[in-house]
């Protein structure tokens, strides 16, 4: 691996190879009483074991390839394709634990510049090989699986060395930040400065700027600091056909927002190769706390009133009574104390209610003015503040969840997230659909499962619910066990009113489900788009557009 | 006309027909002296002096016309075809005050549902006749002439009757809203079951919904409660080959934001035909108040420091030293009083500096907070409080503009405005480089100007320019001499970083620069959508692109 190049992730599953998480015996146990799921091991298998296609490219075309980017910075080799070769979803992991990979890059290519991947682009329309955008390879939805769509040939485009800060503007708050610059990068460069973005996707720390961007991300303190759409001020995006170059500016009249356009274009028409995004003062302080809500709806209504009063922390996250449950007590694996123990709960007429974690960012006498007021909604609203306590154990944890899934699926037991958005008036009733298709879809397959969720991205006019569910694996039948909950949990959400994704993007996983979303004619309206910037086709296939013939299997 | 249609502004000019400003004969011999105008007048010619081409609408297409919306719906009288003949645009004006209307519609339907919207656009596609979508006709960049562009025959598509509120949604504050409801009507019912849109252009008394979401209008309070694209989440729009219909949604990942493409359309996609937008409180108190700076430059500063501070208040107008002249003294016509008294500015050291007015909206406890934090922030950034004279009398005359621009133009005098908006880092640059093509401009046909300025929009990146100019009008030239203050200031625009338009749209007068803003590609991408969703070309012909060619004369 060059030095210039970020540290992989592990192959297989979610961060730092040399990081393990093993579940707690005991919480083990319990869950697999819950699931009734047998006590069951099945780890990755080795690396020299996945089988791997012999890749394809024709002699003149890796020669054009390697042309446009220089010869060290195309790479065949089994480690390169290997770690192009998926995302991090939960398909993704199950192929790629088992070792049997189907899709996999014909070759890997590294731009260093806009004018590079242009090259890239140039060559593979000449030649016909789709290209695949690859930044962090964190989606979870299928974006960067290499699908080939009647293509003979396709690789990965990593933007890994497109990681330049660039143009800071302290008197706007903008920078222009490298499609490949990595979370923690982007922080430690414009904290060096004073500055943060105040945007922490779970996948923080391995995700890219211009992943985020493809695929509209949203930050654990969206609700404060914005989904990256409403950061993205700027954006350079290479087509085929040419390069969309939309400069930053405030705020436009000039016709349809073609910015719009773009982020959250997932690959599909064309490469991100800079986004200019709003800078916020790096907050000297972060202050996390707990409240507790005698129920889930309780706990909605009154971030229901914090949203419309005007007065929302940066950071709010509200766990149903599963959910709480399960982070009070399962997941830390050891009991509570004091302030969030049982026995106080119970006292106070809060036990079996609903967590929330709340989190300003900023000056302390601002922190300080705002939790006076958030204090006061919360309360009236019928919250019981719990101090600082689960709030600072939810920063330690904050992106420690897809290490989990990797231990669960050692386990064998199913675990997978999904999430929308819906208006406040259809929110509770849209949780109830989605968690009971879940639990009937699998349920009938003989899987019962433990469905939890939490509201964590407030907006005036509604919210995200976000979903985990487990269940016991059906052995060589994960990805049809899988596909069973996802569609009734998508099809739920369609007649609920949701929107089919609120920031994990389309991807493979929902793109049957766009139509019912943006209709025939919003379908329409991107392949018109497509057929225009990218006349080959080539541009990430299989990702976003469903097929004309309609669902994937 | 039909007693279900709202009254229609002079044929002429701005506004109520009964109401017809005159200037302060003071006032009008003052700018006479500053500009070099001699003192001349002339009267809009009378409606019957209106030279007006024989409708060409053949029987056949009539009919398939009035079967669409109703025989009585369907009007070709002098009367319907005259008030349908233009925008409120200096060019339009100049146009219909000479009696030589040049374009005009061969008729006028009043469609009543999204049904008979599509009835017509059917019609219309089959027949080849080319459809202006109509609101208030409040345009003032050329956005409903009735351009013809190869066809034979225009319609205007008049929305008037298209005005329910329908699906208020009191838990998500969000309503349905019909796209030919006009300001003071969507106010009045929404105000009622207490509720605001917040949204008050100048143009509010006339303009409509489906106008405000087609242009990307802004509000006079649009620093608080956003420009119209921040409060719509949900549209529903007719074109030639079918309907997009997004629903209200709070946010999502799923793809391209289309909701941004149909927004901004300026009805050269399809025909807006209702826009769910986001509800506030109805505000118990507006306050309005005034503060002064020592400079324009001084003043952006301080609104900068509000904006990023995040204690900005809802309606945020800094004038440049000679608005703040103007609106002080000229304007008004009268000598001012106590604390914005020229003596009191003076001894204060404030005499000739730029003038704020900050308005507040809200709960009367939350807007002493607000003022509070503000006011801090202004006055350690150099500002002088005047108390809430001068901004309730900004308050009293914060629509009567236009009139007053029908009154100038009585006396011959020329006066335009235009917009732009930058990043604070090239706003004051920006600035001179715009004043300084329009005077150079006209200077150098024989008018020198008079050019003033305000900032009255604030995003954390940034801020509007909102011009407004005056000159002796060149008899006969006039549109000549405008064509040349306007190329000559959209150039020093496009050359200063700023968009060529923050909210009156792209419209005739600006389609020659939109490939400056968004690109070659941005316009194919555009067009790719156009073709795709109107194939037969009939949707507002001459609007928004511009010509293959270039530039219009």
């Amino acid at each position: 691996m060059p030095p210039e190049l970020p540290p992989d992730m592990k192959w297989w599953g979610w961060g730092d190879p040399a990081r393990r998480t093993e579940l707690p015996e005991a919480a083990l146990a319990r869950l697999r009483e819950l699931l009734g799921a047998p006590a069951r091991r099945a780890d990755p298998v080795p690396i020299e074991s996945v089988a791997l296609q012999e890749p394809r490219l024709r002699p003149r075309e890796r020669e054009a390839l390697a042309a446009a980017v220089g010869e060290q910075w195309l790479r065949d080799d089994r480690h390169a394709r290997i770690h192009h070769a998926a995302g991090k979803g939960y398909p993704d992991l199950i192929r790629m634990r088992s070792g049997e990979l189907g899709n996999s890059p014909d070759a890997v290519v590294y731009p260093a510049s806009e004018e590079e991947v242009s090259a890239v682009l140039a060559a593979c329309a000449k030649a016909g090989i789709a290209v695949v955008p690859f930044g962090g390879g964190t989606s979870v939805v299928g974006g960067v699986e290499p699908v080939r769509d009647g293509f003979d040939s396709v690789i990965a485009l990593d933007l890994a060395r497109m990681d330049e800060v660039a143009g800071v503007d302290e008197r706007s708050l903008t920078a222009q930040l490298g499609p490949g610059l990595r979370g923690p990068q982007a922080e430690a460069a414009l904290g060096s400065i004073g500055f943060t973005l105040g945007h922490f996707p779970q996948s923080f720390e391995f995700a890219t700027v211009g992943g985020w961007v493809a695929t509209r991300s949203a930050g654990q303190a969206s609700t404060g600091y914005g989904k990256i759409e409403e950061m993205v001020v700027g954006v350079r995006c290479v087509t085929p056909a040419g390069r969309f170059d939309f400069k930053p500016l405030p705020a436009s009249a000039a016709g349809p927002q073609l910015r719009e356009f773009v982020v959250g274009s997932e690959g599909v028409l064309g490469v991100i190769t800079s986004a200019t995004l709003k800078l916020r003062p790096r907050p000297p302080e972060r202050r996390f706390e707990a409240w507790m809500f005698r129920s889930f709806p309780e706990g909605a209504e009154a971030f229901r009133a914090l949203e419309q009063d005007g007065v929302a922390p940066d950071v709010t996250r509200l766990s149903d009574e599963l959910e709480t449950l399960v982070s009070l007590e399962l997941a830390r694996g050891r009991p509570l104390r004091r302030r969030a123990g049982l026995a106080y709960l119970r006292a106070r007429g809060y036990a079996g209610g609903a967590l929330a974690i709340v989190g300003y960012e900023g000056e302390p006498a601002k922190i300080a003015r705002r939790r006076a007021l958030a204090g006061a909604t919360l309360r009236k609203a019928g919250g019981l503040s719990l101090g600082t306590g689960p709030g600072k154990a939810w920063e330690r944890e904050r992106f420690a969840g897809p290490y989990l899934r990797d231990a669960l699926l050692d386990n064998c037991i199913m675990v997978e997230t999904l999430e929308t958005a819906a208006e406040w008036s259809s929110l509770m009733d849209l949780y109830s659909l989605v968690a009971n298709a879940i639990r009937t879809a699998l349920s009938e397959r003989g899987t019962p499962p433990l469905v939890m969720c939490h509201v964590s991205h407030l907006y005036p006019s509604g919210a995200s619910l976000y979903f985990t569910f487990f269940a016991a694996q059906e052995q060589d039948a994960e990805l049809d066990q899988w596909q069973a909950a996802k569609s009734a949990a998508t099809d739920a959400i369609v007649a609920g009113g949701g929107t089919i994704t609120h920031h994990h993007a389309v991807g493979r996983d929902h793109a049957a489900w766009l139509e019912h979303e943006i209709g025939p004619l919003g379908l329409e309206l991107i392949r018109a788009a497509k057929e225009r910037v990218d006349p080959a086709g080539i541009m990430n296939p299989g990702k976003l557009l469903p097929e004309r013939d309609g669902r994937p299997g």
